[in-house]
């Protein structure tokens, strides 16, 4: 049995599966009779030393666990700078590390937890402390380098393309005499990968999403709603959806262009969506709805994906695996084996080839137009949002989550 | 084995279960032997004599049609004006029935259509023309007379009460360091009921969301934003549901302050949402996230209530038999017998009593502070929500809906 302990922390935007990591570590840690302490609100947990011992969950809470969305044990947006800089803060960890005997540091979040962890192992090398850091992934905007995929992205993008495909069936019943245009804005502020998602709900070029924006593309007005009216012509209506982060051929991020105030002098807050469809009703003329889901498409657990669980699970066994192994300053990551059939395996990455780099969609998954996706980019996203995991319902007719 | 055709129509914004009364409808129409037509773009397409025979439709594609959202042929919101008014129109519709031998008259829709099929039975009673019309109900506001709920509601309601309380675990995960207030709107612009139905996504004071805004109470921006500040102390974090329709002590609608133009001259559209996320901003200084799920909740087949799905395939049966027993003008509607265990019956209404009545949620619901439901409430809308119908999917990992 080895000795220590492991501390385990979530960072950043929160999936509805890291907390399925956080069940997969848990269980896997208990099993090789390894103490897990959880940081709460993520590294501000550790630099408070406001640590919470998971011995006091029960085995049903922490199955339950693996059914909750959002961060059980908080979250936090904090991010160290480097070694220099913040280091003070730092050797903090260290000693928090130190007076609670951990020797495995699991940090689960993206670009930016990898980089902590990775200076965090730096620093304990350093000064001779014996520890083990490992970064899990996690992350709906599947920005992370070297891993095929993010745990939290398939089912992400299995809500994104669920619910585009049923908006469009209302904009099609309701089009003769309303809505027109329906806009839909998903989140992914410098890549596309979930207004790619969307593209999952249709097939043919009439299907909907007729067009999608993606952050790696120029927003041109005139030619978007050129499309938009072209599409309203042949099809009868027309299904946008655009990624939060699009912005015009000078850099200017286009939910900045609603900024401003209202009538009355107060802070108008707007957003891709909003303003795309204030122009399609001001230029077209056509009767449109928008939609912003925010929160709802990284926390939908109730059609999370049942292959992005999985991988989340097992990142989270993996992890733990790696520590007690000895494997410092790695992430497990996704590798895909093959398409169709889907086949993955989890591999050990090394931190320094992931942290402070950020994955974008490759050119050849956006259609030549700019609009749509490709054939490789349906051979790439459609086994991550492949199978239903549905939560268990309580008698109130609601997702039993833990609380 | 009764001569004649019977013509189904559906109008207004379409649910996630329209189409179960519309498969329900066909079913009982065929086990009866009698040919359904059904009018494109509702009631558009019998004026227009634009009919579809649902004969072509094979038992797999009826069948279908239960577990797929939208309107399958067609909706409108066209409204006919009195018999006076628009009395051309009406005998236009006499007409087109009578070229189908149309005998029965299914109108599948609101407080509207119930109007129009009382008005069309009126007309062909004049003109001696033997025709039985019977209302079919309908609508995600749940605001129709005599029903004790609509069809649609239900499963808009679990959409919302299962969204909010998904979305109020992110929101307490990042509350930390991020994220301190969220708001959610819903559909609801004369009636507060899907508002409400986010309240059972909680129980204690402190659990989300802790401040819903219905539009059967003024809204009063000051009183609002020291409860939001209160609940922002106390727990961390504030979850907040508006109903689209709130409006000012002066009657003037909360939707329409932030309407105007962005610092480019463009049209702003705004909404409840966004207009409350700007005031927190503004004045308490919160982080602040908004979502705005619109026709999202309406079309959410994939998270319908099993019995709202009952209720629907219900109705769509009862009117049929109705119908061809001659019940001239009434409405299937849905009778509580009891509220736990929750039993329910279906039995025949004059549509005389429906149409173009509105039925607001009984003061009792709303808590005396106007921020919550009552446990009146929770009695009446829990029963709702319960069970789940999850859509059959295909290999592409998406509902396998009706194209």
């Amino acid at each position: 049995m080895p000795s220590g302990t492991l501390l385990y922390a979530q960072s950043g935007g929160v999936t509805a599966v890291i907390n399925a990591t956080a069940s997969a570590v848990i269980q896997a840690a208990r099993s090789r009779k390894v103490q897990v302490l959880a940081a709460r609100n993520g590294i501000l947990g550790v630099l408070n030393d406001d640590l919470i011992d998971t011995a006091s969950l029960s085995a049903a809470q922490v199955k339950a666990l693996a059914h909750t969305p959002g961060g059980a044990f908080g979250s936090c947006r904090v991010k160290l700078k480097s070694l220099e800089a913040d280091r003070a803060k730092y050797e903090r960890l260290l000693e928090v590390f130190k007076a609670h005997d951990v020797r495995w540091f699991l940090y689960n979040g993206g670009n930016d937890s990898a980089d902590t962890a990775l200076k965090v192992s730096q620093l304990a090398a350093e000064f001779g402390y014996p520890l083990t850091c490992v970064g899990v992934p996690k992350t709906i905007d599947n920005d992370l380098a070297v891993t095929d995929c993010c745990p939290g992205f398939g089912s992400a993008a299995k809500y994104t393309a669920v619910s585009v495909r049923e908006a469009a069936l209302d904009v099609a019943a309701m089009s003769e005499t309303s809505t027109k245009v329906f806009v839909y804005e998903a989140m992914g502020r410098h890549a596309g990968w979930l207004a790619a998602a969307a593209g999952l709900a249709g097939q043919g070029r009439d299907d909907a999403p007729q067009i999608i924006l993606f952050p790696e593309r120029a927003y041109d007005e005139a030619d978007f709603l050129a499309h938009v009216e072209t599409v309203v012509q042949r099809v009868g209506w027309c299904v946008v959806v655009a990624s939060e982060g699009i912005r015009d051929a000078s850099g200017k991020f286009v939910a900045d262009a609603g900024g401003g105030s209202d009538s009355f002098g107060h802070t108008q807050l707007g957003g891709v969506a909003s303003h795309l469809a204030g122009r399609v009703k001001d230029v077209l003329g056509h009767k449109v709805h928008w939609a912003l889901p925010d929160y709802l498409q990284r926390s939908a657990r109730h059609i999370a994906s049942k292959t992005d669980l999985e991988q989340a699970l097992a990142v989270g066994r993996k992890a733990v695996e790696y520590a007690l192994a000895g494997h410092n300053a790695v992430m497990p990551v996704i590798v895909r084996e093959s398409d169709a059939p889907y086949r993955w395996r989890i591999e050990a990455a090394p931190l320094s080839r992931i942290a402070n780099h950020e994955k974008t969609m490759p050119a050849g998954f956006i259609r030549k137009d700019g609009y749509g996706i490709t054939a490789a980019a349906r051979r790439y996203l459609s086994p991550l949002i492949q199978g239903e995991a549905y939560p268990p319902y309580g008698a109130d007719g609601l997702p039993a989550y833990l609380p």
